[in-house]
């Protein structure tokens, strides 16, 4: 049941079906990956206005076993946005079905197209005076659809869950272009399967997303950041518990940050001002959203406050005022650029459960340490357990010249995170870097029930090619 | 693909590979339905006490082709738990595997097996320390699988979510009788599709959840209560927004009272004190969690005046401590045994967008009213959007003198909540009652990829046959 190639042909019929300007050659950016790894086979890519068009174009490929690559803002770190061999793919960005369809402000909903940049879902729920709280890093570029297909996770999920707990409902297209119309503004519904939790999350490989209903928040009355210098890992889980349970549903973004990426920033970017004059050995950023009538300063202080008569924080910053609070946050979203300047030996995007990590962290450094000097920058969303354990290469040192080491270096890393019961996909997704891993480490039950519904959901193969299952 | 019946030669062939005791005759319990409706066939029952006895038992049937049932608490409404024609089936209890297998306070999270009962997973987690938030009526029988089979939602999903949201992880048979050890204890996981949901809230026509990872929160510092008179459901509505701006993430439940369940009250339950002097058209019962530091008293009452200044809130009763906190929610929790008192011509558990609230309670009493006098009464988790709207006879009726209008009257209903966008199946879910609906109501797109996904996920058709999806 091999797939057919998107040649002149089929890219002749399709253009003939559909409005003028839909059929196109992918540019640059369609076939691009933002790491560089891999880049897509120049080809067609179709830009439809509306699920009518999409539904089009997935049924003629159906009908004609061409795969689709769908295409969101192209940020993915994980090349499940590119093909880059096998026959010829027709790559679908939905970049032109970006309009909001409603707002919902009563409801603290919204209806957005797939193609809406994340920013811009952010700003129409500031329009409507509520918070879209999913935030990335990419958030000017990637979409929404994207950020469903791949379960986006982000630095508010410990408060607001991932892209899947914000998301109600669903427009999509199946695999034979049927269009299913879930587009529900319901919080409670048990008619029938959740197959908008399956969707979310397949990276396009069990239908196409169109559109979907959000969820909005209440804006915070107001809201704190606080950095705090802390001893070890062990101590800043700690501390996040003090934390969730003086401020119950509060706690917005709880970030560790380690010693390590304050010298990469200093390396890098010396125009960074370091927050302490002394290094800390690790770091947390705190942020608070706070309703009316809790005092922020106060309530960081007494969080700092109890955590130093515990010896788990050794020194603090409370930001004054929203600029230094942008400040703070500033600091941890350069992480991964000084990341990229360093230029990393292997990266990793992995989740462990919660009291694992504090053995876990010295633990892969000493087995590390079998590959010689390297640099591990540790970081990320700790109160998810989501944690970036990025390898590099010694101080002065070339990642070209540990190119040898990668494959063991990450196998070494999965392995250790798969016996505790972590993930080794837990934000970016599978992609097709990552089916290797999805083949190892997942419950061969999983696994055949995957297998099975794809089969059952896409029949032809044709939704997203080789991304999260290897064929 | 007709299914065989459960017959002496099936149940002596596994009473042999199981140990003694394990399959038994079907007591009772294990074929009654709460409302009386159907009873399941007199038959076998299978008692495992571990996941690989179930796994041995799914296997069985799908090698014979038996149905098998899956039975927890036996509280289902809408006959899910009971099969009452066709070949005879298996029962599945997993009312023996029901021990609590590891707490984490730390991560907030406890693994309990598939038959305890929710009150016992309740009690667990504040033995530990925490909350584990999900609340209904039938909590000390129900079973927390039966739970997540269902996708149970109750009174406090406006603050923590239905029972999908409070899990982690399950531990499953697949309808091969394959073990799924899927109990990760991951915030953020997005190796692979999300099997998790899709079991949850499947009626057990998927798989058979035998254990889960579930969810813990912290204990909010302090709990309140008020009930406000409100003059109709509009003004309930726009409280509660203003409820969650004042105190966003505390509203832990935010009930609408009819002044029609007042009156069944003082008829069926005289000895239960009435609110208020003067009967309400409409009240809520508003439950907070709050952290340190906010007064609960100064809160309700801030939210009151608010609501009275804008001619919202007629009337409020604030409790002075738990045990009136509890009397409030005694009143709230005796309205279902009114309403059985009374005898309902039909219920139904529906959910809409919040604001197709106010406009459909009015307009589905004008349509009903060409009935005749029947009487309604309308209450439920407002901040859902699910209302339990039950018609019931004129004073002094009995329903089975109505037994003639039930079908035209859940037709009126349901047609009417399915125009608005609205779910009949909110979170009672489909069961075997609601098969027709829906067949009548899905989309089709859906309706396709759902049965698509059970053939795919239990070929033979063994697994609850007829729930959800009428053969």
């Amino acid at each position: 049941m091999g797939l057919n190639a998107a040649n002149p042909d089929f890219t002749a019929f399709l253009t003939a079906k559909l409005p003028e300007g839909t059929i196109r050659q992918a540019e640059p950016r369609h076939l691009a990956d933002p790491r560089g790894r891999w880049t897509g086979q120049a080809g067609p890519v179709a830009l439809p206005r509306s699920v009518e068009e999409v539904a089009l174009i997935v049924g003629a490929c159906a009908s004609a076993s061409v795969g689709i690559v769908p295409w969101g803002g192209g940020t993915g770190l994980v090349g499940g946005q590119l093909l880059a061999n096998g026959p010829l793919p027709l790559v679908l960005s939905l970049e032109r079905m970006n309009r909001i369809r409603e707002t919902y402000p009563e409801e603290n909903m919204i209806v957005a197209e797939a193609g809406c940049t994340l920013q811009h879902v952010q700003q129409a729920a500031e329009g409507a005076g509520r918070l879209f709280p999913l935030t990335l890093a990419s958030q000017g570029t990637c979409t929404i659809g994207g950020n469903l297909a791949t379960n986006a996770g982000g630095v508010n999920v410990i408060r607001y869950g991932n892209a899947r707990a914000l998301c109600l409902g669903i427009e999509a297209v199946l695999g034979d272009g049927t269009i299913w119309r879930g587009l529900t503004r319901l919080r409670k519904d048990n008619a029938g399967y959740d197959l908008r939790d399956l969707m979310i999350g397949a990276e396009g490989t069990l239908g196409i997303i169109t559109a979907a209903a959000l969820v909005l928040h209440p804006k915070p009355a107001r809201n704190a950041a606080a950095l705090i210098a802390v001893p070890d890992p062990a101590a800043a889980l700690t501390l996040l518990s003090i934390a969730q349970a003086q401020l119950p549903g509060m706690v917005s973004a709880f970030e560790l940050i380690s010693g390590v990426a304050l010298d990469f920033l200093a390396e890098t970017m010396p125009d960074i001002r370091q927050p302490f004059a002394a290094p800390p050995p690790w770091l947390v950023l705190v942020d608070l959203g706070l309703p009316d009538g809790l005092d922020a300063e106060q309530a960081l202080i007494r969080l700092y406050e109890t955590g130093a008569e515990k010896g788990l924080a050794l020194d603090a910053l409370l930001a004054q005022g929203e600029a230094q609070r942008a400040q703070f946050w500033a600091l941890r979203e350069n992480i991964p650029t000084a990341n990229r300047r360093i230029g990393a030996v292997s990266s990793h995007d992995i989740s462990l459960p919660l009291s694992e990590i504090p053995a876990f962290i010295p633990a892969a450094e000493k087995a590390l340490a079998q590959f010689g000097p390297l640099r591990i920058n540790c970081f990320g969303h700790l109160g998810d357990g989501n944690l970036h354990f990025n390898v590099f290469p010694p101080k002065g040192g070339h990642k070209d010249d540990h190119a040898g080491q990668r494959d063991a270096v990450k196998r070494l890393v999965h392995d250790m995170v798969a016996a505790l019961g972590g993930s080794v996909a837990a934000e970016h997704g599978v992609g097709r870097f990552k089916t290797g891993d999805i083949a190892r480490y997942a419950d061969p039950g999983k696994l055949a029930a995957m297998r099975a519904v794809k089969a059952a959901l896409d029949p032809m193969g044709i939704l997203n090619p080789g991304a999260v299952l290897a064929p």
